[in-house]
């Protein structure tokens, strides 16, 4: 195996149908953008990669992949080093601000992911060894992931209603959590919030109490609260949530809900770079961080994060944006080997339609989670048809960067994304 | 490669001499232990690792070793977990106490360490790659190293003087300094200190800047300093010392000195496992962590380590105990691997008079470096004839445990280890 330099990196984007999904920023468009990265080497392997498709990522995952010819794919730290030389300290944030803050750090970060993933699946196909065992083994044989359910509308403007229809009021949100838990079988439940007053939401969540007495429950109203709103909500709350996600803005606003919450705050918000966790450790300001491979540089350093969070005693859950199967698979493939990983991980795949970019019946769910692909690398094989076709779609679609705010904001005149908003 | 598992497991303790180096516990005994484990696969390879040879850890390595069959070589969280169940929260301390106070976690890692390292090799060995480019890929050809000097009497009572002869002195110090120097190419200084009058070590040190004004130096007393001296050497040696290590004991001390020193403090006492961290954070207590695979778990552990420290802004330096090639291999590795590591690491092969138990020609020292070898796994091999050797000469020797203090005490009636002295 001496000898495994990269010949040739393929930066693809895509697009694929996403539902009118509503969030504290505004709503889903109605294409969802990714980026595909495909790394070969010269005896003809390849490793796969999947990230973000905005515009202004694309641009420097293209510029990366310009310089990744010749480096072998197990030099990990060649592979930071090179992808800095051309990120040149560049900060591209998210139009959305769902992942938090921006910084370049977490650019180049966000930029290493994709081909970091692609590495360790050609390390993997190389030796004959799942993604899992290069992270140290699996400690579980299947990873669980969360129902993760959206407000939403029942279509798009001028499309035809979709399969999920309406979910606008507690009886929606029940609806909806008994369909996706009847075809998938989770076992344990997350409301995106923000979306409706409190009350509202409170009441959403106690219909999902009564419906699934045992199912752990979460909401995550993406920094829509005030302080004190959200230490209002985690009081009514109390006993109902295993863990309130991202309440309110920042490191010391979350510490001062923390201090008075009865459940731990969780967050993919305040802290989303190594830069951020000195501040949250001083405050207490969470007690579980979502950890996702793609902004925190790869699923080596995923477990880094782990490494940090179980010495300051912070627990680790996994989040999610809207993704398909390589990114899947590898979130699986780092839960599976991160044995203080002590949530569900979040997942939109129910939100996907079925669609994806890689060949069917690998990954599939089972009770509520993925069994770890056993084959070689991620164990996940790129559909070449479906990657032209959504690559069509990409160029056909008209979105180049996500933007729920400016699409609610067309929607809704005056629609003001000012947060927090309660 | 798929299907690596451990057919057999063997653990030999041996003994290698060792001249009478002083400090803050006592002094070296004529004999050094090690434990070498070897794991083999069935296909024919085998694993080393290297790990200390006191008694009651043996018996732990022992112990642990035989659970090991049937394991897949990279099923690291398997190896902790198997582990773990025999060793049942065992606490086996340090007799010297040179590696800072003891635990459960601690001495579970010191006893994963030697088979965590053994599995790598085995990964490498079957996949063609060293060790590494496991651990992320090397950021440098070559690891340097820093000379280790030691306080030291001619010779063990009753033998011939070594080599090295006596160093009681700032002359005698500064002597030994050039002769590893001209022998070495050390391009750094370190200076074991804690066993005369802090003021004669400052002597010392003063001398050694004398004879090399451009050759950073430590100076490691061991916690034989209360805070109030600590302060006082510090102030001493303001601009002469890249980092004053250890001297005194425990997270609450540190930070006093550390508040007042010119110098960052370094420690491998206060900080020693996971659990410490959080208390040395929060006091600011140490400004470089000497990390050592030996007792920190590994060396995807001691990597963990280095990411806690990068978070926190914490420096990176490499402890050295007594060790042979297996361990210098080892540390090479990792230290090649690690791009935050900034200092000269420590070790004691000069001490160690040509003896080993790997065959001769893969190590070496070039202008105070070791380059990292390129074979497959650690790149070492076992000179078996010297394995037998030294296992005869464990035999003999009549050391089963390390006591530093007992010796000097059969040597020296009366002689008191207790710390801190001045």
């Amino acid at each position: 195996m001496t000898g495994l330099q990269i010949t040739e990196a393929v930066v693809t984007p895509i697009a694929f149908p996403d539902p009118p999904l509503l969030n504290s920023s505004g709503v889903h468009e109605p294409w969802a953008l990714r980026t595909i990265v495909e790394l070969r080497t010269g005896d003809g392997l390849a490793g796969l990669g999947e990230t973000y498709g905005d515009l202004p990522h694309l641009e420097l995952v293209r510029r990366a992949a310009a310089e990744l010819v010749g480096l072998d794919v197990f030099d990990l730290n060649g592979l930071t080093s090179r992808i800095a030389t051309v990120v040149r300290g560049a900060d591209a944030p998210d139009a959305h601000g769902l992942t938090g803050g921006s910084s370049p750090a977490k650019t180049l970060a966000r930029v290493v992911s994709p081909f970091e993933v692609a590495c360790l699946d050609l390390q993997g196909r190389a030796s004959g060894r799942p993604v899992c065992d290069l992270l140290g083994g699996k400690v579980r044989d299947a990873v669980p992931y969360g129902a993760y359910l959206f407000y939403k509308w029942e279509r798009h403007p001028g499309a035809e209603p979709d399969e999920w229809g309406a979910a606008l009021d507690p009886d929606g949100v029940v609806e909806q959590a008994k369909r996706m838990i009847d075809e998938y079988g989770f076992g344990s439940i997350k409301l995106k919030g923000g979306v409706f007053p409190p009350a509202d939401e409170v009441e959403a969540i106690r219909a999902l109490r009564h419906a699934f007495p045992d199912h752990p429950l979460r909401l995550d109203p993406n920094t829509a609260w005030t302080v004190e709103t959200s230490v209002l909500v985690a009081e009514e709350t109390g006993g109902l949530l295993e863990y309130l996600e991202d309440p309110t803005p920042g490191n010391p606003g979350m510490a001062q809900v923390a201090a008075r919450a009865p459940m731990p705050l969780a967050t993919n918000m305040c802290v989303v770079s190594f830069a951020d966790l000195p501040e949250a450790v001083s405050l207490g300001s969470v007690g579980v961080v979502l950890s996702d491979h793609h902004y925190w540089g790869g699923l080596r350093a995923s477990q880094r994060l782990a490494a940090v969070c179980e010495t300051f005693g912070i627990g680790l859950s996994m989040h999610s944006n809207s993704h398909l199967g390589i990114s899947l698979a590898a979130m699986t493939h780092l839960a599976a080997a991160t044995p203080t990983l002590a949530y569900a991980c979040d997942t939109h795949t129910p939100w996907q339609s079925g669609v994806d970019v890689v060949q069917p019946g690998v990954l599939r769910f089972e009770a509520g989670a993925v069994p770890v692909p056993d084959g070689p690398g991620l164990g996940v094989e790129l559909d070449r048809d479906a990657l032209a076709r959504m690559h069509e779609d990409y160029l056909q679609c008209g979105i180049r960067q996500r933007d729920d705010t400016g699409y609610m904001r067309r929607l809704t005149p005056g629609y003001r994304p000012t947060l927090p908003r309660w």
